[in-house]
C-alpha cells in the first residue's frame, strides 16, 4: 500500500524457517542436483554452466532481499520482482524482452481434505528456469524423478519444455483435487437422499466455497496457456507448442469439471430445500389428522360433561353407548376422508 | 498422474475380454470385411492395399501395447496415443501434419434407460481411417451395411467421407437419446400435474443430471465440426464440406434440444415446488377450519362443566337447548365466514 | 436414422390427403395462377415460361418421391431434399452454387389459441421460387392477392423479392401470435391480482412453454435474415437488401417481445408465489389468534371442572362471575395484543 | 398485416386533434419560427430557404397522407415512411443515400408518476431536419430556447448538431425519469424495512415492469448512437462526433442505472420474501408456545374432571393445591425452555 | 438539464469551504510544493516552469468559474469541463488532440465503515497533470511523499508516470476497501452459522448494495486502463506501458474479488433462508409432538368426565388406574413413534 511500484513487499502469511535453494542442472547424459545455502552460490553455479539447462527452485519467498538479489543478477524487472513476493496474484503470463514471467496457483490437499493454495512463479530465460514457491513441498517430484532417471525426452529438450512439464504437473494435480471434491459431492448426494439433515447444507456451502476458490485459480490459467502457445519467441520452441496445446485441453477440462460441480451443487440445493419442505408437509399432516379427528370428539365429550340440570339424554340408559358409537362413526369417516386425500 | 507426457496409460474401467480388430477395405466395386487376431496382421493388410480405402476399427483400448504399436507403425504422435487410451477426454479435433485426430463421445442406451458414454477416437490418414472404441457394440452398423451393399455414394468417396458418415451416425444417435429423455420429461410432467409426489423430484433431478452429462458431450462437438469444415488440407475433400455443414446443423439442433430440456426441467421444478406449497396450504386450511370452529365451542362446553355451586343458568330448564343453539349459531357463522374466504 | 445422408425420409406427422401443387406465374402486366395435378405438369409449365417469374407452391411433403423428382429436375442437392421432407429443422439458410435454401417455421393459431408450427422451405433459383409446406393453409394469401391485383411493386420485381415478401408475411404473423400471447399474459396478471388460484400457475406454465417453443423458431431467423442480406450473388438484387434490412428489424423486434414476455412471466411467478405465502400467512394468523385466545380459557374452565372435594372457591358465591370476568379480561388483553401486532 | 411493404398505416392510439406543423429556420444571426396550417406551406417554405438550417417538426402522425406527401417531396423511401407512422418501432438508425433515419422513444412523466412513451423519428437531410412525434408536448423546449436566444454554438452549426442536441435532450430526460424511479425504489425500501405489507410487492412489481419497458427503449439507443458516430458521410460533421461520444457516455450511464435498479429490485424482493417468512415464523412461535404450555395442563385438569367413583386423590384435602402447584411447575419449566430457545 | 452541451454545472452535494489549489513541480533533483490562493497564480506558475513536470491539484469543484478559467487557459474542451464539474460520471477515458481526460471514482472509508465515493478527474497534458477532486482529503499522500523524498524513479519520469502512480494509488485503495468488505462478510458468516437472526439479513442486504456500488466504480476502470495502455501518442511513454499492464492486472483482480463477494453473499442468503426454514420446522415439530400426544389423551379424559347416568365403568373400582395406564401406553407409543421419525 502506497509504495512505489516495483517495491518488494512480502504479503503472504506462510513463512518457512529456512529458504530452500535447490539447483538442478542437466543435459542429455548428465544430471546434477545441488542444495545450496546462499543465493550467491546459486548464481555462481548457474553462471558457469551455460551448456546445461538450469532449474533454480526457491522455496520460501518471505526473504525479499534474496529475491531482489536474484532479480538484479538475472536482469528481471522490478515489477516482476514485486509480483513474485506479493502473494494473491491471479494467474497470468507477462512477456518481457528476454524472459517470460508466469504465475499460477499450486493447489494441494493438506490433511486429506483442506485445500492449500500456494502461489508459484516461473521465470523462463534462455537455458534457465527459476521457480518460486511460498513454502517447501510441491507437486514436482514426478518431474524431478523423470529428470534424474532420464525417462522420456525431458533431458533432451530445453528449459521451455521443463516449464511445460512443471505447469502440467500442477494442472494434473488439479484433477486429483477435483476428484476429491467430486467424491465428496457424490457422498453428500447419497446422504441427502437417505437422511437430509441440517449439517448437509453447511457441508454443501463449504464445497461451493471451495469450488469458487478453485475456479478463481483455474479460470485465468486457460488464458495463460493459450497466450503461452502463441508466443513467437525463440524462448518457446515450436516442438513444445504441441505439448502446450495438450495442456490447454487439460485446462479446459478442469474448468468444465468445476462448472459441472457448480451445477450439481445447485441441483442438490434444490433437492435439499425440497426435502425440507416435504418433511414439514408431513409433520403438518400428522398434526392436522390428529387434531381434526380429536378436536370435534373432545367437544362432544365436553357437551355431556356440562352440569345442566335438565339434560334428558343423560338419564337415558342407552345414551352412553350411542354417543360412543356416534363418536366412532365421526372418527372413522374422517380417517376414510384423509386416506382418500392420501394424507397418511 | 506424474508420468511423462505421451505415456500410454489406460484410465477407463470398461475392459472387454478380447480386443476386437476389424478391417474393412473397399473401393467402388469391391468390399472386403476381415476380422483379425493380431495387430500385426492388420498393419500388414493395410500396407499392401493402398488402392483401397481402409477402415481399421479397434474395440477395446485397455491393451495399451497394441495401441502403441499401431501408433508407431502409422506415424502417430505419442500425445495422440496418450489421448486414445485415456478416457475422459472432451470432444476435440487436433490437426497434425499428416493426420487428423478427432475424439467424441458415443452415447448409447443400455437396458432401455441407462445412458452409457463411450469415448471414440478417429484417426484420419490418407486412404486410412482408424477408429478406437472402449468396448464392443457401436452405432455404426448402418454405415457398415451401406458400405457392404454399396448404397449411396459412400464407396465412391474416400476416407474423409467415411469419417463424416461415422460421426454423423453418432450425432444421429444423440437424437434417439434426446427423444427418450424428452419422452420421460413429458411423462413426468403429466404425472406431476396429476399426482405430484416426492418421487418425481428425484426423477427430475436424475434427468437434469443426465442432461448435464449429455450437454458436456455434445457442446464441444459443435466447435469440432466447425473446425473440421474449415480445414484446408487435402485430407478433407471440398465435396465433403457440404456434408459437414449439414452435420454442423444437426449438432446445433442437438444442443438446442438439450437447452430446451433444461428450461423445461426448471419450469417443472417451479411447478412442483408450487404444487407442494398449495398442498400444504390446503392441509393448513383444514386444520384451521376445524380448530377454529371447535375450539371456541369446546370452551363454552367447558364453562358449563365447571362445578361452581352458584351457577344460576345450570338450574334454568331451557338453558341446555339455548346453549346448544348458541353453539350452533357460532359454528354456522364461522362456516359461512370460511366459505366466503373460499377456504373450502 | 442410419440412412445414407441425402436420403428422403418424411419425419412429420401432418399428412394431407392430396398434395396441393399450385403454380403462380407473373410478369409486370400478367398473372397466371394454375392448380396442377402432377409434378410433371408443374415442371413442364415452369420450363417453358422463362420470361415469367415462377412461384411453385407445394402443400404436403409426405410424398417424398414427388420432392425427389422436383429436386432432380431443378438440380437441387440431395442434402437439401433430405431437409425439405424432414420436419424439425431449425431455421437456416444454406447457400448453394445456383440456388438458396431457406427453412423457417410458419406459426398459426388453430382454434383461436393452440399454436401450430409448420416447417416451410424456400428454394430460390433464378426466376423461380419453390415453397414447401407441411399442409394446406398458410399466411400467404395477402401476398397472392397483391400479386393478382398488381398492387405495389411486387410484380415488377423478381423472385428474390417474392421470397422476401413471403418471409415477411411469416414474420408479420409472428406478431399476431405474440399479441395473442401478450393479451393472455395481461389477463392472467389481472386474474392473479384479483383471485390467485392454483389454475393460474398451470396456465402460466403453459404460456412459458409456448414462449419457449416460439423463441426457438424465431431466434435463429435473425441470423438467417442477416445472412441473406449479406449474400453477394446475383440471385439477391441490391434493391431487395433494403427490404431485408427492414425485415431484420422486425425479427429483432419479435425476439425482444418474446424476451419481455419471459421476464414478465417470471415476474408473475414471483408475484404468485408471494400471494400464496401471504394467504398461508393469513390462514395461520386466524388459527393462531383463535387458538391462543381460547386454549388458556378452556384450561381455566377445566380447572373448575375438576372433582376435588376440597376446592374452597367452588362454594364461594361470587366465584363464577369473578372467573368469567377474569376470562374476559384475558381474552380482551389478547385481542388488544394481536391488534397491535396487526394480526387481524 | 398483409400489406405491401412500404404501406403507410398508422398503428398507434394517440391521435391529436390537429396535427401541429412547426417550422424553425435559423442561421448565425437569424431565427424564424413559424406555425403552419398545411404541409404544402411547410414544403414551400423549406424549399426557398436553402441558406437556412431548417427544422420541420410534425406533432401527430395519424394523418398518414400528410406523412406520405412529405416523404414524396423530400425523396424519403417508402419503408422509412412506413416506419414513421407505425409506432412500436425499436430505436434504430437507418442510413440511406442522402438522408439518415433515426427512431427513438421519448419518455415523459404524466401526472407525476405514469410514464408515457412517445415514438420520435428524426429525418436528417442536408440542411434540413424533420422530426415526427406522436402527439404535442415534448422535451425540446430548452433546445428551442437556445436556438431563439442564440446561446452556445447551436446556431453556428448545421442540422446534424441540431439532431444531436434534440437526441441529447431526450437522453437527458431519461435521467429525470430514472431519478424518479430511483426515489420510488428508495421510498419502497424504507417502507419495506419499517412495515412490510402486501401492497409493497405490487408496487415493486410495478416498478420492475416499468424498468423493463424503459430498458427496452434505452438499450438499443446505445447501438444507435455508436453507429451514428461512425458514419462517414458529409451529413455528420467531424466536429459533431465529439458531442456524439459524449452522448454515447450518457446512454451507457442510463443503461447502467437501469441495471442497478433491476439488481436493487431483486435484492428487495429477497428482503421482502424473507421478512414474510420471519413474520410467519413469529406467528408460529406464539401459537406453539401457547399450545404447548396449555394443552398438557388442560389434560391434567381433564383427568381430575373424570367421574370415576374410586379416585382416592379427589378426597385428599391437599390434592387441589398440590395439582395446581404441579401445573405451575410444568408451565414454568416450559417457559424457561422456550426462553432458552429464544422463542419469545 | 436542458442546457447547451458544454455548460459548466456543478451537480454534486459535497462543497468544501475553500477550494484547495496545490501545485507540485519537480524534476530529477528538485521538488517544489506550493499552496496557492487564486487560480491565476497557479496558471502563472505553471506557465513559466516548462522545464519542470507540473502537478496541479484542485480540491473542490463547486466553483465552476475556476474550472472554466482553467479550461480556457489550458485549451481544454468545454465538454471535458462539463464532465469535470458534473459528478456522477462513470469512469472513462477521452482522448483529445493534445490532452487526455480520465475520470474515476476514488473510494474512501469514512468513520471506519461508511464508503464515500469521490469523483476524480485527471487531465494529462505535455508536462502537466491537473487533478480535480470533489473535496479535500485523498489517497495520494504516499505519492506526494515519494515525490518529495525522490524515492524510486518517479521524479525521473514525466507526467504520464505521475498519472499512472496516482491511478495506481486509487486502485490500491480499492483493495483496502475490499478487505474491509471481505472481513465483514466473514464475520457475518460466522454470526449466521452461530445465531441466525433477522438483523443479519439487513446487514447482508447492506453489503450487497455497497458491493453493487463498488462494482459500478471498478468495472469500467478495466476498460479505461486497457484503453490507456493502447494509446499511441507521445503523451504516454512506452516505458510507462509496462506499469499500465501491471495496473490492469490489479484492476482485474479487484473486479474478481467483487464477483467472489457477490457469489459469497448469495450463497449466504441461501444458507440463511434455509436456517430459517429449519427453525420453523423445529418449531412445528414441537407443536406437533405436544399436540399429538395430549389431544387424544384429553379426549379420553373428556369421555369419563361425561355425566351419563349409566356408565358402568365409572363404578368399577379398577377403572381409574386402568384408564391411566391405557393413557400412559398411548403416550409412550407416540413418543416411540416420534423418536423413530427423529422428530426430537
Amino acid at each position: 500500500m502506497g509504495l512505489a511500484p516495483g517495491s518488494f513487499v512480502f504479503t503472504g502469511m506462510q513463512k518457512v524457517d529456512n529458504v530452500g535453494i535447490e539447483l538442478i542442472q542437466y543435459r542429455e547424459k548428465e544430471f546434477i542436483q545441488t542444495s545450496l545455502d546462499t543465493i550467491q552460490d546459486a548464481i555462481q553455479n548457474v553462471k558457469k554452466s551455460t551448456e546445461y539447462t538450469n532449474w533454480l527452485n526457491i522455496e520460501g519467498i518471505h526473504e525479499v532481499e534474496l529475491v531482489e538479489e536474484l532479480c538484479k543478477h538475472f536482469g528481471i524487472h522490478r515489477l516482476t520482482g514485486e509480483d513474485i513476493v506479493s502473494v494473491g496474484q491471479r494467474p497470468k503470463l507477462d512477456e518481457f524482452d528476454d524472459y517470460l514471467h508466469l504465475v499460477l496457483k499450486m493447489v494441494m490437499l493438506e490433511g486429506g481434505t483442506y485445500m492449500s493454495f500456494e502461489q508459484t512463479t516461473f521465470i523462463l530465460k534462455d537455458g534457465l528456469l527459476i521457480t518460486f514457491q511460498e513454502k517447501s513441498g510441491d507437486v514436482f517430484d514426478h518431474v524431478r524423478k523423470r529428470l534424474e532417471e532420464g525417462k522420456g525426452q525431458i533431458r533432451m529438450r530445453s528449459a521451455d519444455y521443463l516449464m511445460y512439464a512443471l505447469v502440467d504437473a500442477v494442472v494434473d494435480h488439479y484433477f486429483v483435487i477435483l476428484e476429491e471434491v467430486g467424491e465428496r459431492l457424490d457422498e453428500l448426494e447419497v446422504e441427502m437422499l437417505d437422511n437430509p439433515s441440517e449439517k448437509i447444507l453447511a457441508k454443501l456451502h463449504g464445497i461451493r466455497r471451495e469450488a469458487l476458490q478453485l475456479r478463481r485459480s483455474v479460470y485465468p490459467l486457460r488464458e495463460v496457456v493459450s497466450q503461452l502457445s502463441k508466443i513467437e519467441k525463440s524462448l518457446i520452441h515450436p516442438e513444445t507448442k504441441l505439448f502446450l496445446r495438450d495442456l490447454y485441453d487439460h485446462t479446459i477440462q478442469a474448468i468444465e469439471t468445476i462448472e459441472v460441480f457448480r451445477d450439481m451443487a445447485s441441483g442438490m440445493l434444490d433437492l435439499y430445500m425440497n426435502s425440507i419442505s416435504n418433511k414439514m408437509n408431513n409433520v403438518m399432516k400428522v398434526l392436522t389428522v390428529i387434531s381434526t379427528i380429536f378436536i370435534p370428539l373432545t367437544f362432544i365429550a365436553g357437551i355431556y360433561g356440562m352440569n345442566f340440570k335438565y339434560m334428558p339424554e343423560l338419564a337415558f340408559s342407552w345414551a352412553y353407548p350411542i354417543v360412543m358409537l356416534f363418536m366412532f362413526i365421526i372418527a372413522a369417516g374422517m380417517v376414510i376422508y384423509f386416506r382418500r386425500k392420501k394424507w397418511f
